[in-house]
Protein backbone atom coordinates (compact mmCIF):
# COMPACT_ATOMS: atom_id res chain seq x y z
CA UNK A 1 0.00 0.00 0.00
CA UNK A 2 1.24 3.33 -0.79
CA UNK A 3 1.78 6.04 1.81
CA UNK A 4 -1.14 7.53 1.75
CA UNK A 5 0.14 11.10 1.41
CA UNK A 6 1.38 10.30 -2.14
CA UNK A 7 -2.68 9.72 -3.12
CA UNK A 8 -3.87 12.54 -5.07
CA UNK A 9 -5.83 14.65 -3.52
CA UNK A 10 -9.02 14.40 -6.34
CA UNK A 11 -8.86 10.42 -5.60
CA UNK A 12 -9.35 11.50 -2.19
CA UNK A 13 -12.39 13.15 -2.51
CA UNK A 14 -13.47 10.72 -4.48
CA UNK A 15 -12.83 7.92 -1.73
CA UNK A 16 -15.05 10.16 0.60
CA UNK A 17 -18.05 9.67 -1.71
CA UNK A 18 -17.60 5.95 -2.46
CA UNK A 19 -17.75 5.40 1.34
CA UNK A 20 -21.33 7.59 1.39
CA UNK A 21 -22.60 5.05 -1.27
CA UNK A 22 -21.43 2.27 0.00
CA UNK A 23 -22.62 3.16 3.90
CA UNK A 24 -26.16 4.40 1.94
CA UNK A 25 -26.16 0.79 0.01
CA UNK A 26 -25.69 -1.20 3.63
CA UNK A 27 -28.59 0.92 4.48
CA UNK A 28 -30.54 -0.25 2.20
CA UNK A 29 -29.36 -3.83 3.03
CA UNK A 30 -26.67 -4.41 0.53
CA UNK A 31 -23.82 -7.17 1.29
CA UNK A 32 -21.93 -6.56 -1.79
CA UNK A 33 -20.94 -3.91 -3.96
CA UNK A 34 -19.93 -3.74 -7.78
CA UNK A 35 -17.60 -0.66 -9.08
CA UNK A 36 -19.99 0.48 -11.57
CA UNK A 37 -23.15 0.56 -8.28
CA UNK A 38 -20.26 2.66 -6.40
CA UNK A 39 -19.55 5.38 -9.09
CA UNK A 40 -23.05 5.58 -10.27
CA UNK A 41 -24.54 7.98 -8.20
CA UNK A 42 -21.64 10.45 -8.56
CA UNK A 43 -21.68 9.51 -12.12
CA UNK A 44 -18.20 8.25 -12.19
CA UNK A 45 -17.50 4.98 -14.50
CA UNK A 46 -16.65 1.71 -12.96
CA UNK A 47 -12.99 1.77 -14.04
CA UNK A 48 -12.22 4.62 -12.22
CA UNK A 49 -13.53 3.22 -9.10
CA UNK A 50 -11.30 0.28 -9.34
CA UNK A 51 -8.63 2.61 -10.24
CA UNK A 52 -8.56 4.54 -7.16
CA UNK A 53 -9.26 1.55 -4.82
CA UNK A 54 -6.55 -0.88 -6.41
CA UNK A 55 -4.17 1.83 -4.72
CA UNK A 56 -5.00 -0.18 -1.49
CA UNK A 57 -4.34 -3.55 -2.63
CA UNK A 58 -6.51 -6.15 -4.17
CA UNK A 59 -10.33 -5.55 -2.10
CA UNK A 60 -12.94 -6.46 -4.22
CA UNK A 61 -13.51 -9.56 -6.60
CA UNK A 62 -13.53 -9.70 -10.18
CA UNK A 63 -17.86 -10.38 -11.05
CA UNK A 64 -18.58 -10.46 -7.51
CA UNK A 65 -17.28 -6.38 -6.35
CA UNK A 66 -16.50 -5.34 -3.13
CA UNK A 67 -18.10 -6.69 0.35
CA UNK A 68 -19.98 -3.72 1.85
CA UNK A 69 -18.58 -3.69 5.19
CA UNK A 70 -15.23 -4.54 5.14
CA UNK A 71 -15.03 -1.83 1.96
CA UNK A 72 -16.30 0.75 4.25
CA UNK A 73 -14.01 -0.52 7.56
CA UNK A 74 -11.19 0.36 4.44
CA UNK A 75 -11.95 3.47 3.94
CA UNK A 76 -12.49 4.47 6.97
CA UNK A 77 -9.23 4.16 7.44
CA UNK A 78 -7.98 5.20 4.52
CA UNK A 79 -9.34 8.42 5.68
CA UNK A 80 -8.49 8.59 8.74
CA UNK A 81 -11.57 8.05 10.13
CA UNK A 82 -11.50 4.87 12.66
CA UNK A 83 -10.86 7.09 15.19
CA UNK A 84 -12.44 9.99 16.72
CA UNK A 85 -11.22 13.57 16.59
CA UNK A 86 -11.90 16.34 19.39
CA UNK A 87 -12.78 19.60 17.83
CA UNK A 88 -13.58 22.84 19.21
CA UNK A 89 -15.57 26.32 18.12
CA UNK A 90 -14.63 29.13 18.23
CA UNK A 91 -17.50 31.61 18.15
CA UNK A 92 -21.03 31.50 18.89
CA UNK A 93 -22.77 33.65 16.69
CA UNK A 94 -24.76 32.35 14.00
CA UNK A 95 -22.56 30.00 12.03
CA UNK A 96 -20.71 28.99 15.74
CA UNK A 97 -24.93 27.91 16.51
CA UNK A 98 -25.18 26.31 12.98
CA UNK A 99 -22.31 24.14 13.72
CA UNK A 100 -23.21 23.33 17.31
CA UNK A 101 -26.43 22.12 15.96
CA UNK A 102 -25.41 19.81 13.25
CA UNK A 103 -25.86 16.73 14.27
CA UNK A 104 -24.42 14.57 11.90
CA UNK A 105 -20.68 15.53 13.17
CA UNK A 106 -20.74 12.68 15.97
CA UNK A 107 -22.38 10.06 13.42
CA UNK A 108 -18.76 10.80 11.78
CA UNK A 109 -16.38 10.40 14.90
CA UNK A 110 -16.23 13.88 15.04
CA UNK A 111 -16.85 15.40 18.90
CA UNK A 112 -17.01 19.04 19.41
CA UNK A 113 -16.44 19.22 23.41
CA UNK A 114 -16.54 23.25 23.29
CA UNK A 115 -16.92 26.27 22.09
CA UNK A 116 -15.21 29.59 22.89
CA UNK A 117 -16.51 33.58 22.45
CA UNK A 118 -14.68 36.70 22.78
CA UNK A 119 -18.28 38.13 23.65
CA UNK A 120 -18.63 37.97 27.87
CA UNK A 121 -22.35 38.53 27.74
CA UNK A 122 -22.15 34.83 26.43
CA UNK A 123 -19.17 32.79 28.20
CA UNK A 124 -20.93 31.04 30.63
CA UNK A 125 -23.93 29.92 28.84
CA UNK A 126 -24.82 26.77 26.59
CA UNK A 127 -25.42 25.79 23.16
CA UNK A 128 -27.09 22.85 22.51
CA UNK A 129 -25.57 21.57 25.35
CA UNK A 130 -21.99 22.96 24.95
CA UNK A 131 -20.63 25.09 27.52
CA UNK A 132 -19.36 28.32 25.99
CA UNK A 133 -15.70 29.50 27.34
CA UNK A 134 -13.74 32.63 27.73
CA UNK A 135 -11.19 33.25 25.06
CA UNK A 136 -8.09 33.46 27.85
CA UNK A 137 -9.43 29.49 28.73
CA UNK A 138 -8.74 28.21 24.78
CA UNK A 139 -5.13 27.66 25.53
CA UNK A 140 -5.35 25.84 28.51
CA UNK A 141 -8.60 23.55 27.36
CA UNK A 142 -7.16 22.80 23.88
CA UNK A 143 -3.70 20.96 25.78
CA UNK A 144 -5.51 19.44 28.84
CA UNK A 145 -8.74 18.11 26.61
CA UNK A 146 -6.53 16.97 23.99
CA UNK A 147 -8.25 18.44 21.31
CA UNK A 148 -7.59 18.42 17.47
CA UNK A 149 -9.40 20.84 15.66
CA UNK A 150 -10.36 23.98 15.50
CA UNK A 151 -13.65 25.05 13.65
CA UNK A 152 -13.41 28.92 13.02
CA UNK A 153 -16.42 30.79 13.27
CA UNK A 154 -15.39 34.37 13.92
CA UNK A 155 -16.25 37.68 11.36
CA UNK A 156 -13.10 37.36 8.81
CA UNK A 157 -11.31 40.36 10.94
CA UNK A 158 -10.21 37.65 13.62
CA UNK A 159 -9.82 35.16 12.29
CA UNK A 160 -6.41 34.89 11.16
CA UNK A 161 -5.72 35.94 14.98
CA UNK A 162 -8.14 33.31 16.44
CA UNK A 163 -6.53 30.62 13.85
CA UNK A 164 -3.41 31.41 15.46
CA UNK A 165 -4.21 30.97 18.59
CA UNK A 166 -6.14 28.17 17.99
CA UNK A 167 -2.46 26.54 16.56
CA UNK A 168 -0.38 27.97 19.22
CA UNK A 169 -2.78 25.79 21.72
CA UNK A 170 -1.95 22.87 19.90
CA UNK A 171 -4.85 21.84 17.24
CA UNK A 172 -3.81 20.15 13.96
CA UNK A 173 -5.99 21.31 11.61
CA UNK A 174 -8.48 24.06 11.37
CA UNK A 175 -11.99 24.08 8.70
CA UNK A 176 -12.17 27.76 8.07
CA UNK A 177 -15.94 29.44 7.70
CA UNK A 178 -14.76 32.88 7.20
CA UNK A 179 -14.39 34.27 3.99
CA UNK A 180 -10.74 34.44 4.24
CA UNK A 181 -7.57 32.81 3.44
CA UNK A 182 -5.58 31.45 6.88
CA UNK A 183 -2.16 31.80 7.16
CA UNK A 184 -0.92 28.83 9.50
CA UNK A 185 1.66 25.90 9.47
CA UNK A 186 -1.47 22.90 10.15
CA UNK A 187 -3.84 21.91 7.12
CA UNK A 188 -6.82 24.32 6.58
CA UNK A 189 -10.44 23.47 5.19
CA UNK A 190 -12.34 26.26 4.13
CA UNK A 191 -16.14 26.32 3.92
CA UNK A 192 -16.92 29.37 1.57
CA UNK A 193 -20.35 30.14 0.83
CA UNK A 194 -20.13 32.82 -1.71
CA UNK A 195 -17.89 30.43 -3.36
CA UNK A 196 -20.54 27.85 -3.17
CA UNK A 197 -22.92 30.41 -4.89
CA UNK A 198 -21.01 31.39 -7.57
CA UNK A 199 -20.18 27.61 -8.77
CA UNK A 200 -24.63 27.51 -8.43
CA UNK A 201 -25.08 30.54 -10.79
CA UNK A 202 -22.33 29.76 -13.06
CA UNK A 203 -23.67 26.71 -13.45
CA UNK A 204 -27.68 28.14 -14.04
CA UNK A 205 -26.47 31.11 -16.19
CA UNK A 206 -25.34 27.63 -18.14
CA UNK A 207 -28.09 25.80 -18.16
CA UNK A 208 -26.48 22.91 -16.30
CA UNK A 209 -28.42 20.32 -14.44
CA UNK A 210 -27.86 18.03 -11.92
CA UNK A 211 -25.81 17.51 -8.52
CA UNK A 212 -22.59 19.70 -8.78
CA UNK A 213 -20.43 19.01 -5.58
CA UNK A 214 -17.84 21.17 -4.85
CA UNK A 215 -15.66 18.11 -4.13
CA UNK A 216 -15.77 16.91 -7.31
CA UNK B 1 -14.78 31.95 -27.48
CA UNK B 2 -16.27 28.85 -26.72
CA UNK B 3 -19.70 27.53 -25.38
CA UNK B 4 -19.11 28.25 -22.03
CA UNK B 5 -21.11 25.25 -21.15
CA UNK B 6 -18.08 23.39 -22.45
CA UNK B 7 -15.50 24.48 -20.01
CA UNK B 8 -14.15 21.66 -17.74
CA UNK B 9 -15.63 21.75 -14.07
CA UNK B 10 -12.22 22.14 -12.93
CA UNK B 11 -11.12 25.04 -14.98
CA UNK B 12 -14.92 27.06 -13.55
CA UNK B 13 -13.18 26.27 -10.39
CA UNK B 14 -9.91 28.12 -10.98
CA UNK B 15 -11.67 31.15 -12.59
CA UNK B 16 -13.52 31.44 -9.42
CA UNK B 17 -10.32 31.54 -7.59
CA UNK B 18 -8.55 33.57 -10.00
CA UNK B 19 -11.53 36.21 -9.61
CA UNK B 20 -11.04 36.40 -5.80
CA UNK B 21 -7.18 36.78 -6.57
CA UNK B 22 -7.42 39.64 -8.65
CA UNK B 23 -9.99 41.80 -6.54
CA UNK B 24 -7.47 41.05 -3.31
CA UNK B 25 -4.71 42.26 -5.38
CA UNK B 26 -6.87 45.31 -6.78
CA UNK B 27 -7.73 45.51 -3.24
CA UNK B 28 -3.83 46.22 -2.87
CA UNK B 29 -3.50 48.74 -5.34
CA UNK B 30 -2.19 46.56 -8.40
CA UNK B 31 -3.67 47.63 -11.77
CA UNK B 32 -1.66 44.60 -13.56
CA UNK B 33 -1.44 41.29 -12.58
CA UNK B 34 0.96 38.71 -14.25
CA UNK B 35 -0.23 34.56 -14.93
CA UNK B 36 2.41 34.01 -12.10
CA UNK B 37 1.37 36.14 -9.28
CA UNK B 38 -2.58 35.03 -10.22
CA UNK B 39 -1.61 31.54 -9.60
CA UNK B 40 0.62 31.86 -6.60
CA UNK B 41 -1.44 32.38 -3.58
CA UNK B 42 -3.32 28.95 -5.06
CA UNK B 43 -0.25 26.81 -5.98
CA UNK B 44 -0.95 27.14 -9.72
CA UNK B 45 1.29 27.67 -12.15
CA UNK B 46 1.79 30.20 -14.40
CA UNK B 47 1.63 28.34 -17.75
CA UNK B 48 -2.16 26.77 -15.61
CA UNK B 49 -3.36 30.25 -15.29
CA UNK B 50 -2.40 31.42 -18.87
CA UNK B 51 -3.99 28.00 -20.46
CA UNK B 52 -7.05 28.70 -18.21
CA UNK B 53 -7.71 32.10 -19.40
CA UNK B 54 -6.78 31.67 -23.06
CA UNK B 55 -9.98 29.42 -23.56
CA UNK B 56 -11.25 33.23 -23.51
CA UNK B 57 -9.27 35.20 -26.05
CA UNK B 58 -6.21 36.69 -25.67
CA UNK B 59 -6.95 38.76 -22.21
CA UNK B 60 -3.54 39.17 -21.71
CA UNK B 61 -0.38 40.72 -22.65
CA UNK B 62 3.19 39.02 -22.45
CA UNK B 63 5.83 39.98 -20.68
CA UNK B 64 3.11 42.94 -18.45
CA UNK B 65 0.49 40.93 -17.93
CA UNK B 66 -3.49 41.05 -17.32
CA UNK B 67 -5.02 44.73 -17.29
CA UNK B 68 -6.59 44.04 -13.69
CA UNK B 69 -9.82 45.52 -13.84
CA UNK B 70 -10.40 43.89 -17.12
CA UNK B 71 -9.79 41.10 -15.79
CA UNK B 72 -12.37 41.38 -13.02
CA UNK B 73 -15.18 42.31 -15.35
CA UNK B 74 -14.06 39.30 -17.87
CA UNK B 75 -14.25 36.89 -15.15
CA UNK B 76 -17.32 38.18 -13.27
CA UNK B 77 -19.23 37.93 -16.97
CA UNK B 78 -17.66 33.83 -17.72
CA UNK B 79 -19.13 32.93 -14.18
CA UNK B 80 -22.39 34.43 -14.47
CA UNK B 81 -21.19 37.16 -11.95
CA UNK B 82 -21.91 39.86 -13.69
CA UNK B 83 -26.21 40.00 -12.96
CA UNK B 84 -28.09 39.43 -9.76
CA UNK B 85 -29.45 36.61 -8.22
CA UNK B 86 -32.38 36.83 -6.38
CA UNK B 87 -32.78 33.73 -3.81
CA UNK B 88 -34.83 32.57 -1.14
CA UNK B 89 -33.64 30.52 2.00
CA UNK B 90 -36.13 27.45 3.13
CA UNK B 91 -35.54 26.79 7.13
CA UNK B 92 -35.30 29.62 9.53
CA UNK B 93 -33.33 27.27 12.01
CA UNK B 94 -29.74 27.35 12.60
CA UNK B 95 -28.57 26.92 9.07
CA UNK B 96 -30.77 29.44 8.00
CA UNK B 97 -29.97 32.04 10.63
CA UNK B 98 -26.27 31.47 10.00
CA UNK B 99 -27.04 32.03 5.77
CA UNK B 100 -29.50 35.08 6.62
CA UNK B 101 -26.23 36.56 8.71
CA UNK B 102 -23.98 35.97 6.46
CA UNK B 103 -22.71 39.78 4.94
CA UNK B 104 -21.28 38.60 1.60
CA UNK B 105 -23.69 37.11 -0.27
CA UNK B 106 -24.39 41.28 -1.14
CA UNK B 107 -21.57 42.12 -2.43
CA UNK B 108 -21.18 39.13 -4.87
CA UNK B 109 -24.31 40.08 -6.53
CA UNK B 110 -26.79 37.54 -4.50
CA UNK B 111 -29.44 38.97 -2.94
CA UNK B 112 -31.78 36.86 -0.24
CA UNK B 113 -35.29 38.34 -0.72
CA UNK B 114 -37.03 36.30 1.75
CA UNK B 115 -36.68 33.07 4.22
CA UNK B 116 -39.81 30.16 4.61
CA UNK B 117 -40.25 28.32 7.65
CA UNK B 118 -43.14 25.71 8.28
CA UNK B 119 -43.11 26.79 11.95
CA UNK B 120 -45.82 28.86 12.11
CA UNK B 121 -44.20 30.15 15.56
CA UNK B 122 -41.99 31.50 13.59
CA UNK B 123 -43.47 32.76 10.41
CA UNK B 124 -44.40 36.66 10.27
CA UNK B 125 -40.93 37.26 12.62
CA UNK B 126 -38.04 39.10 11.08
CA UNK B 127 -34.36 37.47 11.07
CA UNK B 128 -31.40 39.65 9.64
CA UNK B 129 -34.11 42.22 8.50
CA UNK B 130 -35.70 39.21 6.52
CA UNK B 131 -39.36 38.37 7.20
CA UNK B 132 -40.28 34.56 7.43
CA UNK B 133 -42.91 33.41 5.19
CA UNK B 134 -45.15 30.48 5.18
CA UNK B 135 -44.45 27.67 3.14
CA UNK B 136 -48.03 28.24 1.66
CA UNK B 137 -46.69 31.64 0.60
CA UNK B 138 -43.69 29.81 -1.08
CA UNK B 139 -44.52 29.22 -4.56
CA UNK B 140 -46.29 32.85 -5.17
CA UNK B 141 -43.53 34.59 -3.86
CA UNK B 142 -41.02 32.90 -6.07
CA UNK B 143 -42.88 33.41 -9.58
CA UNK B 144 -43.96 36.86 -8.66
CA UNK B 145 -40.77 38.36 -7.19
CA UNK B 146 -38.70 36.11 -10.16
CA UNK B 147 -36.92 34.20 -7.37
CA UNK B 148 -33.92 32.64 -9.54
CA UNK B 149 -31.81 30.22 -6.40
CA UNK B 150 -33.40 28.51 -3.56
CA UNK B 151 -31.06 27.73 -0.20
CA UNK B 152 -32.48 24.40 1.41
CA UNK B 153 -31.32 24.55 4.85
CA UNK B 154 -33.89 21.99 6.65
CA UNK B 155 -33.36 18.83 8.18
CA UNK B 156 -32.38 16.06 6.38
CA UNK B 157 -36.23 14.34 6.29
CA UNK B 158 -37.65 17.32 4.40
CA UNK B 159 -35.12 18.67 2.25
CA UNK B 160 -36.30 16.45 -0.93
CA UNK B 161 -39.68 17.67 -0.85
CA UNK B 162 -38.62 21.49 -0.24
CA UNK B 163 -36.65 20.93 -3.19
CA UNK B 164 -39.29 20.00 -5.08
CA UNK B 165 -41.51 22.83 -4.08
CA UNK B 166 -39.09 25.14 -5.33
CA UNK B 167 -38.41 23.72 -8.58
CA UNK B 168 -42.13 23.98 -9.02
CA UNK B 169 -42.09 27.15 -7.82
CA UNK B 170 -39.70 27.93 -10.50
CA UNK B 171 -36.45 28.42 -9.30
CA UNK B 172 -33.58 27.38 -11.52
CA UNK B 173 -31.12 26.37 -8.71
CA UNK B 174 -30.59 25.10 -5.35
CA UNK B 175 -27.79 25.39 -2.83
CA UNK B 176 -28.33 22.53 -0.49
CA UNK B 177 -27.52 22.71 3.09
CA UNK B 178 -29.06 19.36 4.06
CA UNK B 179 -26.50 15.71 4.04
CA UNK B 180 -28.53 14.28 1.52
CA UNK B 181 -28.43 14.06 -2.03
CA UNK B 182 -31.39 16.05 -3.68
CA UNK B 183 -32.84 14.71 -7.20
CA UNK B 184 -34.09 17.74 -9.21
CA UNK B 185 -33.84 18.80 -12.62
CA UNK B 186 -32.03 21.82 -12.07
CA UNK B 187 -28.77 22.45 -10.98
CA UNK B 188 -27.88 21.60 -7.30
CA UNK B 189 -24.49 22.57 -5.48
CA UNK B 190 -24.36 20.86 -2.10
CA UNK B 191 -22.47 22.11 1.07
CA UNK B 192 -21.35 19.00 3.08
CA UNK B 193 -20.13 19.99 6.75
CA UNK B 194 -19.06 16.58 7.43
CA UNK B 195 -17.56 16.32 4.33
CA UNK B 196 -15.35 19.37 4.79
CA UNK B 197 -14.35 17.37 8.46
CA UNK B 198 -13.57 14.50 6.91
CA UNK B 199 -11.21 16.21 4.24
CA UNK B 200 -9.73 18.13 7.00
CA UNK B 201 -9.34 14.81 9.23
CA UNK B 202 -7.27 13.09 6.41
CA UNK B 203 -4.68 16.09 6.01
CA UNK B 204 -4.26 16.08 9.62
CA UNK B 205 -3.58 12.23 9.83
CA UNK B 206 -1.37 12.13 7.21
CA UNK B 207 0.65 15.53 8.37
CA UNK B 208 -0.17 17.48 5.54
CA UNK B 209 -0.54 21.35 6.01
CA UNK B 210 -1.77 24.29 4.36
CA UNK B 211 -4.76 25.41 2.55
CA UNK B 212 -7.28 22.81 1.33
CA UNK B 213 -9.83 23.72 -0.47
CA UNK B 214 -12.93 21.83 -1.49
CA UNK B 215 -13.02 23.42 -5.23
CA UNK B 216 -9.34 22.55 -6.00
Amino acid sequence: MPDRADIPRPTVKRLSLYLREAERQIEGGATTISSRQLGAAMDIAGTQVRKDLGHFGQIGKPGIGYQASNLVITLRRILGLDRTWRAVVVGAGNIGRAILGYPHFARRGFHIVAAFDQNEAVVGTDLAGIEIRSMESLPDFVSDQDVHLGLVAVPVESAQQVAEQLVEAGVKGILNFAPTRLMVPVGVVSVDLSRSMETLAFQVSRGLTGEFSLDD
